[in-house]
């Protein structure tokens, strides 16, 4: 059972040798810095923030307001989540997550580039059919583009989207498919499928997961305008 | 005086120990690999490419079309500009343009990421003007944009923004400022104007750089929707 915290007060400085996370539980872009931190077993503390009523003390630290945000114990503060997470990977030597080679790591950088272009539907669809919007043109593309997804790793035939490992793509891309079951796209594209299968299984998903049941209650809450961030607490 | 070529007839492969540019002459996102190219010192080939008619050969390459586009001896190709400059960075030790501090990168990247919102306003003032629309608000929201960046830069009190010396951040940011001359708005921040004189003097930036007459000219035959890529050739 993983301890959770609230939306919280003020915290005091960052501990030595801790590393912070400005996180909201149910956001896909801190849960990649999250699944970093986990997967490379870095010790962190979590500060839940309330983003309907973001704290001043927050917004001195970080003025855009963003999660995910990072703090070190000097006070250092880095937000942006494909940014935090190369940081994590550069200052946390210990299981690289992006390839040493130049090339391989511009691939992988092209490739979320790429994925960039997808996630905006997973906001786009619910919003849209919450307010009665027709929104089966937006679900044609969101389809078609993950079938492009499930052909180019296809393709690669490895098992993740960098190798036959878990690489940083892989959990960059994560957090939008922990989220699609509600959308029930994935019978179409097996090779897709098969990456969500194996992605289930390795301990930096499974420690940062919530069941589907948990993500429809909690985006009820958020496309209704008043999103619980403590929902099941 | 440099070599320049017109807009190209399908390239032979890449020469061992070369590595190729597909650019447009006056693009600033190649602009940002043109700089970076000429500060690190690469030997390097451009194969400039007519954006509103591109070739078969090229789309195979790179099946988005984006310059600026690099390639390899090998084959690899890489797009997008800031991940084209960081490949090269990586790639050739000589003279690096990103802080080796995983901080100090993660602080480039931040600024880069703000930078993005700028942009587009260089883009959007000129095509409103053409089309007889009223651009003060735009014009209005680009001089605060560009007062917060001078404020930046005055409260580093560094000559650039990296630090006393030109580092990659400048770099990514220079080829819009060099556009500026056209919009005269640096009259009211002071620090930045001064940066744009200190840009002026650096060799890789008088290397790609054009005359505020030439980029008058090209950007007239731009909105006008006919632009003459080989302008001044």
């Amino acid at each position: 059972e993983r301890k959770e915290t609230k939306c919280s007060a003020a915290p005091g400085p960052v501990p030595k040798g801790h590393i912070r996370l400005y996180s909201m539980r149910f956001c896909p872009f801190a849960q990649r810095t999250r699944l970093v931190l986990n997967a490379k077993g870095i010790t962190y503390d979590t500060v839940n923030i309330h983003l309907k009523d973001k704290p001043d003390w927050f917004l001195e630290k970080n003025p855009l307001g963003l999660v995910p945000t990072l703090e070190t114990p000097a006070g250092e503060v880095i937000y942006e989540s494909p940014i935090t997470c190369e940081y994590l990977d550069e200052v946390y030597p210990e299981k690289k997550l992006l390839p040493s080679s130049p090339f391989a790591k511009a691939q992988q950088k092209m490739m979320l580039e790429h994925f960039s272009k997808v996630t905006p539907y997973f906001y786009k669809i619910p919003m849209g059919r919450r307010n009665g919007e027709d929104v089966s043109g937006l679900e044609a593309e969101l389809k078609e583009k993950l079938a492009k997804l499930s052909k180019d790793l296809a393709n690669k035939k490895t098992k993740f989207f960098g190798g036959d490992s878990i690489t940083m793509i892989d959990y960059m891309m994560w957090p939008w498919f922990e989220r699609l079951v509600t959308f029930d796209c994935l019978d179409g594209t097996p090779e897709l499928k098969k990456w969500t299968e194996r992605m289930r299984e390795d301990p930096a998903v499974k420690a940062t997961m919530y069941s589907t049941d948990t993500y429809k209650a909690f985006y009820k809450t958020y496309v209704d305008g008043k999103p619980d961030y403590d929902y099941g607490l």
